[in-house]
């Protein structure tokens, strides 16, 4: 009597968010500090000091009638032009205030710009391992998910296969970079590659292919590499971003679209972005938060949480006799796991209260994710644990 | 190359909002004071004071790692425990927290309920004079919009009209009420009819017939007369709210989807509600604005100044020769234009620089809506452009 799909998708127990609450229950039974919970994606350090006091600031000075009412749809004007000023100082993006459109969170970024493109039938490719609500958003868009199998040895992009995936109905690629769950971040000789291969594409089938980055994790680097930034490799990109990580919030769902000025069809793709979240509710991303992202576009968390964390478990795991590729961002590990049964394998480190998701969820069985935006001490204590995942498998 | 209906709605210039940009301009010629401009449904009295510190209290004594996280997608527990013995106390409604869905305002919970509700060529029933973003949510779930002529006698409804309106394929019914743009309150007598009609319907067509009650005005009455509670009246009804006229707060973007112990299929819908907001990238309503709703429901603003203007207007414009059904709540009045064609009735107000909008917009011709959320000082003032237009038809 209602849609199967949304049946479906609200009645689905989310594999990540079940191992999450076993955390909790079994931490009240043996204590929190014994239980290793890697499961969420959820930033465990503190937002910006300086984003804090301006929120602070927003409501203690200036007028709530501004702060609280509406903006026209994509954002208030001086917040686009605030925002633009940023990105063209960062990025030399090309940027203005009509070719922005502030959403709430990268989630919806991505429905949007999803919906906006995409044709009924149409194909996105997606590159394994990924982020699984791709899917969701692409279906619900009417499109095709074609995934691209993991280049499994170093979580860049398997060209054949890549290639290969690409064809006459394929409108849209996502890429993200760094990646959940991988970390890893596409090297400019990749992009520069991949750029090749959608340019040779989009003259085979007469058409634009849109690259949509999503990128929430931009800022979260630690090795001196850089998270390039995609539309100055490929003319079709369209860039979808979110404060939830670099900021640590991901509660107050601020982000946007960026449709930069070397677009196919630019224009067209902004009014469609427009339309689409009208379409969907979104009447205007929330004003308070607008303003706060004006002020404070660029700034990050203080990352040395997640360096340490990074470090501790790379050395640490691979003294073990792990195999992890080093990723560059975001802050997630996806080691291989020790069978090629990656449930099985997370089952048995969930009997040592190790709380680890399965890549095969991610599109890549045989490996396993560590989402170690948690406290130092639990990474510290976790170790054993680990030891004994691999000591089991002697 | 994209979808047209998004295309269409992303360009499509919307009357209201070019009508209020034609005011800031003409201000700016003439003085501001001059135009009086009665486009938008924007509040224009503060937040509860009671709101704004509650705000401030959380954000300087809360841990802002909970304050700025993500919470489950429905809503934070503690939220909706709260939110659920507030409605419980103010309404009885049988509220519990897993029955509601916190969403990014009353557009997102109206979107979303009907991607919930209708499968794709369902008919919702709509009463003129409407909000006619209705349309672009029925029609983007895939529904089909079948739309009742006014009552313009008394803004109620017309009975033989609904009873016509309502077929085989009715799944959903969307009310209004107090209402935009007329203020009308539908009265206990109304609803106990609506409903008898509804029911019998659902036995006739051996289906469930939801009513969506899409009630942001809830809180704005000023006659004595209450906004009745919907559920009272007819099992079948799913409460979509926002706090954005009770608390002044639009751009916060911050409201609710109820699904009462009564509904055919509860848990159905409810889960379907879950999957159509994860589908639609509604990942949860911003966190901040969550903890502010579980303490401040049922807090109003201050509604001083609207009731002056309701006064001002309803007297001045009656001793002026119009006719306007005396409207119960919300902050529009919706009077009889002076001639049977009010798109040239607004264009000549328009050349007095008085700004109203035109009642064909609200699928109900020959009105024309006042929002009256302005100061005082231009309800007072324009009264001189009111009478001149009126004199113009003499």
């Amino acid at each position: 009597m209602f849609p199967e799909t949304y049946l479906a998708l609200g009645k689905n127990r989310n594999m990540i968010r079940e191992l999450f609450e076993y955390g909790l229950k079994r931490g009240r039974e043996i204590g929190p500090e014994n239980v290793y919970d890697f499961t969420l994606g959820n930033p465990s350090v503190l937002p910006p000091e300086t984003a804090l006091k301006k929120l602070a600031d927003i409501l203690q000075g200036e007028d709530p009638m501004k702060v609280f009412g509406y903006t026209s749809a994509p954002g208030d004007l001086a917040v686009l032009q605030q925002l633009s000023e940023s990105l063209n100082s960062r990025f030399n993006a090309g940027c203005a205030p009509d070719r922005l459109y502030c959403t709430v969170g990268a989630a919806a970024a991505l429905a949007i710009a999803l919906r906006a493109i995409l044709l009924p039938g149409e194909e996105c490719v997606v590159l394994a391992p990924y982020f699984p609500e791709y899917k969701v958003f692409i279906e619900a868009a009417g499109g095709v998910m074609r995934l691209v199998p993991a280049d499994t040895e170093a979580f860049q992009i398997p060209f054949d296969e890549f290639e290969k995936a690409i064809g006459e109905k394929t409108k849209a690629v996502i890429l993200n970079s760094p990646n959940n769950p991988s970390g890893v971040i596409c090297s400019p000789e990749t992009l520069t590659k991949m750029a090749a291969i959608l340019k040779a594409k989009e003259s085979e089938y007469g058409h634009p292919i849109y690259l949509i980055s999503d990128e929430p994790y931009r800022e979260l680097v630690y090795t001196g590499q850089e998270t390039p930034w995609l539309p100055d490799f490929y003319d079709d990109t369209v860039v979808c971003y979110s404060y939830s990580k670099s900021m640590s919030m991901p509660g107050a769902r601020i982000g946007y679209i960026f449709t930069p000025p070397k677009l196919t069809e630019d224009r067209e793709i902004y009014a469609a972005v427009c339309g689409a979240g009208r379409a969907m509710g979104y009447v205007n991303a929330p004003t308070l938060f607008q303003r706060l992202i004006a002020a404070c576009d660029g700034e990050v968390s203080d990352l040395t949480t997640y360096r340490t964390n990074r470090a501790l478990l790379l050395d640490g795991l691979r003294e073990l006799g792990y195999t992890c590729v080093e990723p560059g961002g975001a802050f997630y590990l996806f080691p291989k796991a020790l069978e090629p049964d990656d449930l099985a394998f997370c089952e048995k480190a969930k009997a040592l209260d190790l709380l680890i998701v399965p890549g095969t969820g991610f599109g890549c069985p045989g490996f396993f994710r560590i989402a170690y935006c948690v406290p130092t001490e639990r990474v510290e204590r976790s170790l054993t644990a680990f030891r004994k995942l691999a000591e089991s498998y002697r």
